[in-house]
Order: C-alpha cells, then sequence, then structure tokens
C-alpha cells in the first residue's frame, strides 16, 4: 500500500496526464482535469470500502466528472484496494473509454453510465457484493431500516432481478440495456438489490455513496439478527424519523468519519 | 495514530492550555485543568471502544470534570480513533462550551450533560451505535446477564424510545429536553438502550463505563446465540448473583483489561 | 513472513534445488524443475488461503507438476502460513515422496493423489477445514449458489461420508483407498464436502483452484444467513444461469482478484 | 510486544530468577528452575489464546511444575497478552504462592490448583470465557464434535453449575472448595463448562491444552451454526470416530499448529 506522501503526489500527476491524453479510439478528447481533491476522494473509496470488507477483490466506485456531466470516472479492470489515481479512465455514458491508452476497464460499467444517465443527483456509484446484502436479495425480506444511521433507506430498497427481464444470462450488467433496467429498478431511490449478485448504491457525493455503503452493509447485519431475535417482529424507524434524519443532514454527510476513512486508507 | 509518546506528551500539554484558555462566549471561566491522569483515560476510551467496534466513526465518551463537578469533558466532534488531548472540550450541564475556541462539539452532548446533572454518582459516560446492541433496542427482547462479566446488567436494562415522549424526531438526542428523557429513563441504572439508535452507557470511572461498554456489547452477542441455539430458554446470572459480583469489585473495577487496553490503544 | 524479495529469491531457487535433488528411496528420479512461476503461485496460495481463514495450522494445497502429469507438489509437513518454497516436495500418485529429502509429509496427500488420478482436467486442489462449510456436511441442507461468484457449484456439490464405506475410521483420508473413494464422490464437480471433516477444492489452476475456496466458503455464510431469513426459501442461481456464468469465463479465473490476494500474501 | 529476542531471553532469566528467589511468606522453598522450553510455551500459550480471541482481558493458563509435581506455575494477575516470563509465579495446590515476591495472583488459580491435584494426568489448564461457549452453558443443549478436530470431546462435555453446590455466589471459583467442585465435575474429561462464567480446558502437555481451547471454541462456533441450518438435525462424529481420533494422535499433538502459533506470538 502506499504511503501518504505517495498517494497524493499520484493524484496530482493524474491530473496532468489527464490533460495530455491523446485521443482515444472513438476520437472523443479526454475532459479538463478533474478536480484533484474529487480524484483523491475516488482512489480513497476504493480503499475504504475495501477496507469495511464492502468491497472483496471485486466491485468498484466511479463519480461523475466534475468539469463534464456526460462522463463518468473509474479505475481500470483491478482489484479495489489495489486502485491509485494512476489507474483511473475517463469513460461516456455508452461505455466507451475516452483515455483508456490500452487499459481494460470494468465489464459493469454500464451500471454506473446508465445511472449517471438517469439520475442527475448522482455524482457517486458504488457496486458491492457485500455478503450482508446478498440474503436480501434472494429472499422476500425487505431490507429496512433498523437504526437512523440507515435513514437513507426510509422510503426501501427495490430489488433488481436481472432474469425477469433477460431471462438466463451470465448475471453480469454488462451492456447498457442491462444499465438501463437496472437503472429504472432504482428509480428516484439510494440503492438497490441486485439479486444473486450485489448492489448499487448512489449518493451526491463520494463521501455519502460510500458512507451509505458501509451503513447500509450494517444495518444489514442488524437486521438480520433483530429479525432473528425478535422473531420476525423489528420496529423500524418510521418513514416520517427516517425523513426528518434525512433533512437534517444524514448524519451530517458521513464528514466526521470520512475523515476517519481517509487517515485509515491512507496508512501503509 | 500517534506513537505512545506523543500521547503522553500531547496530554501533558492539553493541562497548561485549558489553563490559559479565553473566556468562552458564555464568559463562564473555564475550571483549572483536570487531572492529565484522567484526560490520558479520557482519550484512551476514545480509542480503546474503537478498537472493540463499540463506536466507529461516531459516538462518544465524556468524564465529569474532576475538579468541577458541574462540568464534563468531551471530545470535540471528530471520530473517536483520531481524538488527542487537543481535542477535548469543557461543557456545562446546557450543553455549553466553555473553551471551544472554534472547534465544533457532538449535536448529542445532552446525552451527557443531562446524566451527569441526574446521577452524581456518575464520572464517566459512553454513548455507542454498537451493532450488537440495537436488536435489543428495537424487539421486545430484554437484554439480560448471560454470564458473570455482565453482571452490572443484573437489575436490568431500560429502553428509551425517543418518540413515545416527542414523536416524530430525527432521532438525535440534540437538545436539553431530550437528554432529560434519556436520564430519566436511565434511572439508576448502568446503562439504557436507545430504540433505533444505539445506547448510553454510564460509570463511576473511565475505566468501568469502558469496560461495561465493552461487556455489555460481548453479552449482547452471546445472548443472542444463547437464544438461538436454546429456543429461547436461557439460564440467566440470578440477580442475586449479579449483586454478589458488583458487591465483590465488579470484575475489579476492569483494572486488569484496561491496562491491556490502554497498552494496545497507545501502540502504532 | 517473507519480505517480497525473500519469497520470491527462494521459489527460484527451488528450481536449482529440484533439479540437483538426489534420488528418493523410491528410487524414482525428480522430474525436471517446476516453472518458478507456478512454484510461487502455489507458495501463495498456501498463504493466501490462510489469510482468509479457509486454511488455519491445518490443511494443505497442491499442484499437478507442469513437467510430469502424473507427479504433483505440495508442502511437507507444515502450517500453511509458514510454507516456502524450500518446503515442497514431489509426489507420484501413490503418495510417495520423490525427493522428501528427510522432510515428513502430510498424512492426507493421498486425497490430492487419486484427485489427480482420476481428473486430468485438474491442475491444483486444495483440501480446508473452513469452518463455514463443516455444517453442510453434517446436516442434509445442500450447499447451493446464492450469488454469481458461485457459479462454479451450479450444478451441486456432493457429500463424501467416510463411513458409508469404511466404517469406524480416524476420519482421515491417509491411504490411496479413502483417496479413490473420495475422488468418486467428487467425480466430475469442482468440491466435494467430507463429513465431519471438511472440504476438497479442484481446478484447472491454482488462481481457480483458491479463487473457488475462498468463494465456497463465502458462500457457505451467505446461504447459511439467507436460510435463516427467509425460513428456509431461498432464490439459488438457476443451473442455466450458473453455467452461463461458468461459459463467460467464471469470474475471468479470479485473475483480478489474485493479482490482489498475491500482493497481500507477500507483505511483510 | 516483545520482539522474538526478547521473549527468548526474558525465558532464560527466568530460570535464574527462579532458583535464587527468597522463601516466600509461607516458608516454602521454590522449586528448582522449570524446563525453560516449558516457560516459554506457556507464556506464548497466554499470548497464543489471546490471539485466537479465547482469552481477552481475563482468563488464564498453568502448567504443573515439571520438577516438582505438586505445584504449578501461572502468571501474577495481568492480562494475557501482557504475560511474559518475569509474570509468572510458583503455586501449590492450597493456591499458595511460593514466590510471589509482592504480586498478586489472579483470583481463581484454585481452579487449577484443584485440577492439578485430583488428575494426576493433567500437565496444564486453561481458563477461558470464550463467548461461543457461554451459551453451551446456560442451555440444555449439549456440546458435541461436529468435526474432527474436536475429538476430544468426543465423550462429552459436563457442565459446572457453582448455584447447584453453593448457592448464590460471586460466580467466581475462588478458593479450594470450589476448586474442587469444579474438579470433581471435570472427572477424566478433557474439559468442563461452567455455567454463566466459562470453561476449564485441560491437557497432557501445554500445546494440547491450549490447542483444545481452540478447537472447542471453533467447534461451538460450527455447532451452532449446524444445528440452525439443519434445524437441530445434525450427524455429529461417532464417539468411536472420536476415539479412533484420539488414538491416532489427536491432531499429532497440535505440533503442526503449535509451531504457527508461537511464529505469530512472537511477532511484533
Amino acid at each position: 500500500m502506499m504511503t501518504r506522501r505517495t498517494f497524493l503526489s499520484a493524484s496530482v500527476l493524474l491530473g496532468a496526464a489527464a490533460v495530455s491524453a491523446p485521443m482515444s479510439a472513438q476520437q472523443q478528447p479526454a475532459s479538463a482535469a478533474a478536480d484533484p481533491k474529487l480524484i483523491e476522494d475516488l482512489v480513497a473509496a476504493y480503499r475504504i470500502l475495501a477496507r469495511h470488507d464492502v468491497l472483496d477483490g471485486f466491485g468498484h466506485v466511479s463519480m461523475r466528472h466534475d468539469r463534464s456531466a456526460n462522463r463518468f470516472i473509474m479505475s481500470r479492470s483491478l482489484a479495489p484496494e489495489l486502485v491509485t489515481a494512476g489507474d483511473l479512465i475517463e469513460f461516456d455514458f455508452d461505455g466507451n473509454a475516452v483515455d483508456a491508452r490500452g487499459r481494460a476497464p470494468y465489464s459493469e460499467r454500464f451500471i454506473h453510465a446508465e445511472i449517471y444517465r438517469a439520475r442527475p443527483d448522482v455524482k457517486a456509484v458504488v457496486h458491492a457484493h457485500a455478503p450482508s446484502l446478498i440474503p436480501y436479495g434472494v429472499t422476500t425480506v425487505p431490507l429496512r431500516p433498523v437504526y437512523h444511521m440507515a435513514s437513507f433507506i426510509g422510503d426501501g430498497v427495490p430489488v433488481f432481478d436481472i432474469r425477469k427481464t433477460f431471462g438466463m444470462t451470465d448475471m453480469l450488467v454488462s451492456d447498457s440495456a442491462k444499465g438501463r433496467a437496472l437503472a429504472l429498478a432504482l428509480g428516484g431511490k439510494t440503492c438497490v438489490l441486485m439479486r444473486g449478485h450485489g448492489v448499487a448504491v448512489v449518493g451526491p457525493s463520494i463521501p455519502i455513496a460510500a458512507g451509505r455503503s458501509i451503513y447500509l452493509d450494517m444495518n444489514a447485519r442488524i437486521q438480520t439478527q433483530a429479525m432473528a431475535l425478535g422473531g420476525g417482529k423489528v420496529t423500524y424507524l418510521d418513514p416520517q424519523e427516517a425523513q426528518k434524519m434525512m433533512d437534517a443532514g444524514e448524519n451530517r454527510g458521513y464528514e466526521r468519519a470520512w475523515e476517519l476513512w481517509k487517515a485509515q486508507a491512507s496508512r501503509p
């Protein structure tokens, strides 16, 4: 793992590299360099979610390009814990890499592309296979907020079953049509479970998308325990309570935790 | 994380800093410097409870000021693992910071303020969202002592439901009235569960409040397993057994564990 | 644990050592040195599976010799986390060590020997006692794929009960006859549970056998949770979905994760 | 934590220190110095069991003195992870310290004393509060071997309920009479559960007592999962299978794992 010094300088270098990147095969110019602070947050998010076991060797995080609203940035195909700023690639909403320079993309980048297309409010997307969440996609039990940290699911979590639209598949959301169907299932919510696969979580910032991913996992663990303990009878947050929590700033944008998580992620 | 050397010297510095702190906006003078040994324990408690997953990026610990009984000390708004002596702020029981110097306080400091006001015997308070405890606040299953390490809950654990008094809220105990209601629910007990939120644990010393927090979490984990294993039929400690354990010194004041926990917390 | 530098140079040294090894007691010559890249992967697999708690102080991994198809290579009797290239021994399919040089073999090497004999497609074998898997060997509940990462068990996981063929034993597969019975139970599948003991997992490469071991464990953890949550009603991958996932490359040969796992295993 | 070098030299020093120790208050001479190899193993056992979460800040391990069969050695009252050779004290079977030199003993040393008195075959004793085991002491569900690693409980695990003989107590085995009652409940078995408290595990060597403690914990975790999965219907090891495993060397005396565990315990 990089030291903090390397971690920061690498993200600065990316800015320069992106500016001078040659035209891609699609002849689309790369956008102006993204805000280095956001690039640093994006790289940190990969490591943070790996450290919290939300991601393992698979899964990914992306951000909408801050200077080019119809582009997004995510890593080349690489295990999250290993991602550095130099691994980031810019994509358009059809999943075309703008500055691949020979680097292989994630096959499921269409999850991100179609969500950004459908949801202008979304600035960051996480796709994960967190073990705690899988049971809620393969049973009829709805995932609901057992505590205030999960107020962002106060209005429910939809489940996307790829089989209903596409029949027998390899389960992967690996083209635009499947990405669109997933984005449709997500609707205006903060996350969508994917049956037998995982989850997609969105947010208006990288810290919020990452924080929601971490507390969605935690809420699932707790709910599973609470249901077993209570024989299924559990008092969830009232939708109004959840809404008031959201109105009050949703865990204050996870700022307090984000400072900690970034510090942990930059440790050797 | 700081080395042990930094850890100790920072706490010594705080003593000096607190003495020379300027008047706060409320024009209340800061108290004389607290015992450096207690300050060191308070900082350690933040780290210890983070290391035991009782706290994560949220939650907090406080101590009653040893030279000013109507004041208490806790960190500025900061993730527990990052707290150092320089982050501590002195508060009065109305939740006013005496020496904030521009530092933002935790919005739920009223949990601590009102418990200190109501319970002169309490010298330290922990507020946490420990996942193991949430199920006992959202079901009708009472948390009970399954082993001797949890003898401090031999006379029961009350549950505070903010909804019963305050209706639909953002779940936070963020003013004096809510703090008072929580302190009322706590009564003379050692801890109180907060429905859909977490717990408050108190003690006559920092090590005891922290030790109770750690073993309350452990007891919840064990009880959940025991109930599943025994189909709900579990032999708990008899209240007399729990009382005799308390009379014998309650795990000897957690001294033996505290020495270990502090050593672990000061490792890089 | 070795540094990366030691880790690599040790595997290079093994190549030389294997070439110059004296005849074994069975007078069979040692094969030409195996591909150093494969030796490095085999040593990494021991450490990787220990790090993932698939192996603990017991269990083992082997590879079919790449230059001698009727030989396989595994460690001397040693805890997995401690294995280095210098601990590897070449065996024939009767479990005879070709280059033991006084080093004691694992008593259960016959698991590996008989699977390689029966399954020419298998290039690597893992034997483990992963706690998550034991319950599926001692109950009548079949282990089934709850998510796409476990598509390799889409056609089922057989259970080998040593008692059915051999009566009362010490449970160990410590001779060729028991190894053959286990290989027979495995059939053409990717893994076989062993009642009251553990599991054998196979693959066409070391990364695939290791990756399957890791996600078999993960799938078992998730399935246990899903069944508890859903009262036993769980939507598993359809066999066709699992097959399509396998046809699409089975998690891309675990390449992305393998890069991460090897990096982690070579850290001090 | 000490480096390996310090770890070894400290144990050598203990030998010398023990020889020159002054008479205790009881005027009993200290025995000749114990085998430094055993002292090293005993110190390692404290750290190993802490690392495996069998012990936390509480609990202890002892060994029968190898040169004085009616004496045993254990740490002064100290958290297991912190124990070094310099913390060890020699005791007689009445729980008197022979060479305390002002160091405070564990109050529950009588667990060890009375087991050594009653069981000449026992050379090492562990007392722990492992969370996985508590449920089997407070329900009517018997702890049984679900896999071969737990063959040492093939003939059952008794449960000691202090309440049956001593009525309402502080739960601690803190005198000879309580120790004798516990030893009586243990009988000729390898371990005894203590209701609402923990467990005592014995063995003919330090590695075997420690290894049994680790796999007793693991077996309990697995059995709890298996019973939940199978609706209580579980195929346990047949007593004859367990006996054959014991006859074959009980996990080969845990030698392979012990080498690993000691290596891990001596890491910084």
